[in-house]
């Protein structure tokens, strides 16, 4: 039987709860699929601050560079929200995604028929949607140099980053999106500035050029503003998106509020080679920490993209979101998705009716 | 009676059919008022560039410049698209929004009731929408330094653009934000990636220094990623916003949508002193330029935010907004405003209408 060592990094806020639930649906995934799992448990974000002093202690890295896949519960809270950049939760987040490498983020918005009329948007306008949304995540403004504070020719202080892209930064992560957007229908919606910004220019240009490798794919060029408006206007003229970090960033959180089940949301990091990052898109929640009230889903999900995307274990990883389909279907769901009629569970009996559907 | 000399900027598309339209209404509204217009018209965007070959001729530059307020149909076309930077009809927007100083963009997002089907969202969630977004306009990544192309140190090509704040810039968008808010609900909230990007971080600290000044306002802050899945989420949480340049660029237009009435949208673009520049939101819609089919109400609204905040002729800004209400009401509406039992009617005609209304 296969065999994998998983690195655990459940987090602060809800994650530890989370991630927990999903840990337990790996492992008797596993047993039925005859895949062996060697978890480790790490710290990261706020959990790392308070017991190391720093959001991504090199044990941590180093267990999350020797493991084949990364499962991460969420990172953050207003404990930790006033500190300095480099002692921020987030920064541990930051910088795992740039040492892993994982340049290629991909956030799948899908709306959940039963969960439909969760959305805001109207149900003939929500239905359906099934969007793969993927944001690069390595390059642009949140690692340009220089970046800093500092003082300019009047004597004020200034802040600045730069946004910016080479040209191999671009093009990897193209073809990674040419590639998904194969697979899916064919249709790849690249999103830019590229009527203001250079960064975008050179990204517009080597999409048209590497689009001539991908006869088989229609490639289209959005403006990021209008793009922001389309997702509302009709998210279903969507089929896969591709955009840099910061776009990405802005798009991905609110393509996933469109389909109104951004509890049920997971997203997977990949780079060339060594482990993926995978985690739910949602944040760490801490207001409903510790209560059992935690949606556990997206997570489960995560680990789903884990099975296919950083293990290529794609029957374990089907068996997962039919599960999640089986419970839904038999009226399961935490608060964030509870609507008349269905049945309100914790996290814990969400996650242990979860196994009864595996 | 008062005097004033106004540019018309008809520009592209469109442009010259909702120009044309709301200088009517200014005439009207002028000679009912008491209030004398001068008009100038003069080219810019891709007309400029086709008469003149530069996307802001100088002769437009100082006839702006000399007058009292610049009201703008629209720039942009197919045509244009391929254009170098510096002969892209957008360029002359940049160029025109920076020589006049205009840093503060305000840009209502308002649900007109008798078109709140229009929006995508349901209902309830958009009924009421009044948010009013302010973006900073003359700063930040549109215009940062150092930008442009390159080589690194691996002979690759690179792309970059500089996102960069001085406390002065955010400090006098913040002074102008709060004062919209004093005279709205008392609530700003201010939008930023102060988790990842220092120019963020100063903005945010300026914010909250400048806070002192306004003990009346309660000013909240929000990243940019949360904030574009909350325009959606419960957009009547909102009542005033400001944000950076791009951040505003993309969530102005997200918030826009929200409300359906996209046609309905002005803007108002202002500085220190020196005329401000008025805009509708839309774009030059090139697909149906010249064909009567444009919907005018946008122009027209903006012609009445530049009697109130171009000009302070309140009492006439609110005959224009008045007669565009009371021409909803009497069902009048062009085709991408149209719904079943209302009079669709072509933009000459909708002008018409107004006039009667006012
Ligand atoms: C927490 C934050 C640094 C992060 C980001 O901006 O990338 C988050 O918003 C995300 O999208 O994963
Ligand atoms: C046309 C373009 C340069 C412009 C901008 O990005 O500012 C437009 O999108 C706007 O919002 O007015």
């Amino acid at each position: 039987p296969s065999s994998y060592s998983i690195t655990l990094i459940p987090g602060d806020g809800i994650g530890p709860e989370i991630i927990s639930v999903a840990k337990d649906v790996l492992v008797l995934v596993g047993s039925l699929e005859g895949i062996k799992f060697e978890f480790q448990e790490v710290l990261m974000g706020g959990a790392a601050l308070d017991a190391t002093g720093v959001p991504l202690p090199d044990d941590t890295l180093s267990a999350a560079k020797q493991s084949h896949a990364v499962l991460l519960g969420a990172v953050g809270g207003y404990k930790w929200d006033k500190n300095e950049k480099h002692l921020k939760p987030e920064t541990g987040l930051l910088q795992i995604r740039k040492e892993l490498g994982v340049f290629a983020n991909l956030r799948p918005a899908t709306v959940y028929s039963p969960l439909v009329d969760a959305s805001t948007l109207k149900r003939e306008v929500a239905e359906g949607v099934d969007i793969m949304l993927i944001r690069e995540l390595t390059g642009g403004i949140y690692f340009g140099e220089p970046r800093g504070f500092g003082t300019n020719e009047n004597g004020e202080e200034i802040g600045f980053n730069t946004e910016i892209y080479a040209t191999h930064e671009i093009d990897r992560i193209a073809h990674f999106a040419f590639k998904v957007a194969q697979k899916r229908c064919g249709k790849l919606c690249s999103v830019d500035k590229a009527n203001v910004l250079e960064a975008s220019m050179l990204w517009r240009k080597r999409f048209l050029a590497i689009a001539q490798e991908y006869p088989d794919v229609e490639l289209s060029h959005m403006y990021v503003d209008n793009a922001s408006m389309q997702l509302i206007r009709n998210p279903k003229q969507f089929d896969t998106m591709v955009t840099n970090n910061i776009f990405g960033d802005i798009l991905s959180d609110e393509a996933s509020m469109v389909t109104g089940s951004i509890g049920m949301l997971p997203s997977a990091s990949l780079g060339a080679s060594g482990p993926g990052l995978f985690e739910p898109i949602h944040g760490s929640a801490p207001d409903i920490a510790g209560q059992d009230k935690a949606n556990p889903f997206a997570t489960v999900l995560s680990a789903a993209m884990l099975l296919r995307y950083g293990l290529g274990e794609e029957k374990a990883a089907k068996r997962i979101e039919n599960a999640v389909v089986d419970t839904l279907n038999r009226g399961f769901r935490t608060g964030d998705i509870y609507s008349a009629g269905t049945k309100l569970v914790g996290c814990k009996q969400l996650g242990e009716e979860i196994l009864k559907s595996v």
